[in-house]
């Protein structure tokens, strides 16, 4: 048997958050239920956040409702405060995770708060999630852990405090994101080793972006740290506010390749996938759908981890 | 001090040889020239192939001329038999490189022989070389070492018998090639190893392509794999014709970002190489230009290996 690696769809989150047009409702939920009978068993499908200031995800309650409870599928939200979470419960969301960013100028930009005080905000979550009768986890996010696009590099030390004041804040599970596209392979060695050493196994996902070409090439470094779940986006969508034109997640029909071709299982049936595009661009015409996968072909030589 | 990494630039002969359009020779020999002033040491400037067959290398020899004897420039001409090879060395080449293929259906299609009549006439061009009064290195390639688009999965075996004869042959460096893009990570690891066992350290490059998004997560897997030499394009060019469309060669400045990212250095001025495009798109236009890093344009966080 192969071992066993778990991918997150976040497209219809951090892709369409991002996406000139807005997908209509009826769409996404189509897609969502289409990617999840394609195999992937878990989707972060939107976020719960003020319309005025993301529109793309002023319907994610009405998704959220109209996913939760497919069979297989670990419905995810994102919510970056306790109200967006109570949300994100009342709706029936399987997680909800929460975003934070080591940096103070990307915090204070994305979230009005400094790092501390996100952390104080994800204990008030985990509190109030452990409080209510039905169990959500929740999970959190190390953002721009491998570079900011206003602060520049970012010390280890940020990245560490960030990490440790999370897990002590007793969330589920941790991913670092590298959420402008920054990384490069040694330094995801680097700081996966050095956060797991801080944090242990409740280090779980890498949340990687394309901005700057390295992305598969960094899941794979992390893929050799031994990291088992990956974030990443149908047709690579999203991008970069500060990056016009840039390549956004990474790629999941790309990265289940890659994984499947290395002998990983990643549950998921790929033809069935890429067939999933059509849903996109049917309900976001004009967006550009990116992959390497879909554009060549799947080879003659491909197959399946057994 | 960092640790060195070649890489030669071979979109003006991989590259080129697909492109939809014709560039102009004059443009093509400001362009090798501006990419050896942005510190490329050696760059694939055409082959010696009958017109008739590939039109857009019609001029090779004229473009070998004029940039032979570039300070700093090991000009490389590709030619797939003696009678190329003759060429190359009255244009003055520094290098020729004969490609050859691990497969039987590869190297009848592309070289009208088999492997085992390929490796004769490398020793014929390898004997002739060492012969004449200047110093021409010969090198060569073990095409469709990690897949086949016409005879599907490649035997190890193959490719080791191959690589074993033109090592016997007596070339001076050998390749090996993801002719088609269907490597992966693993896969590469595991044939440069294999490879290296047979036939020692005249294995140094790895000429990869991105067909189906690999292509960078492969490089850096030779890498840790110990291989400091590799092929690339720029603007990625080049491409596969089976699937049109899809990606070409890996891309130079994207490959460059990553290595001098992880403290590989590769003598090259990023900032000056990107500028080069801007070449390529007057002489080829049309012509789609791919890259992260060019596109999204570098990182502040970014600095060159010391």
């Amino acid at each position: 048997m192969s071992e066993t690696v778990d991918v997150t769809e976040v497209g219809p989150r951090d892709g369409l958050q991002i996406a000139h047009g807005r997908m209509p409702t009826a769409a996404k939920i189509r897609w969502i239920k289409a990617m999840a009978a394609a195999g992937l068993r878990a989707i972060e499908v939107g976020s719960f956040v003020p319309p005025r200031l993301i529109p793309q995800m002023a319907d994610t309650d009405e998704v959220v409702r109209a996913v939760a409870g497919t069979q297989g599928l670990r419905v995810v939200a994102l919510a970056p405060n306790l109200r967006g979470a109570q949300a994100a419960y009342a709706a029936g969301a399987d997680v909800v995770t929460i975003p934070a960013s080591a940096t103070e100028g990307h915090s204070r930009a994305n979230l009005n708060r400094s790092p501390a005080e996100q952390i104080e905000e994800v204990r008030r979550i985990v509190d109030w999630a452990r409080a209510q009768p039905r169990r959500m986890a929740v999970e959190s996010g190390v953002g721009v852990a491998f570079g900011c696009s206003i602060d520049g590099n970012v010390p280890l030390s940020a990245v560490l405090f960030l990490a440790r004041g999370l897990a002590d804040a007793g969330v589920d599970s941790l991913s670092l994101c590298d959420t402008v596209g920054y990384g490069h392979p040694a330094l995801v060695r680097e700081r996966v080793r050095a956060v797991r050493d801080e944090v242990g196994p409740v280090l779980r996902t890498l949340h990687l972006h394309d901005t700057l070409g390295l992305g598969i090439a960094n899941a794979l470094a992390g893929l050799e740290e031994g990291i088992r779940s990956f974030d990443s986006a149908l047709a690579g969508l999203g991008g970069c506010p500060f990056a016009p034109g840039a390549s956004g997640n990474i790629t999941t029909e790309d990265l289940v390749f890659m994984l499947e071709s290395m002998g990983f299982a990643t549950g998921i049936d790929l033809p069935r996938l890429i067939a999933t595009r059509d849903i996109l661009r049917e309900g976001l015409p004009g967006e550009t759908l990116r992959g390497a996968v879909a554009t060549a072909g799947l080879p003659k030589t491909f197959s399946r981890a057994a």
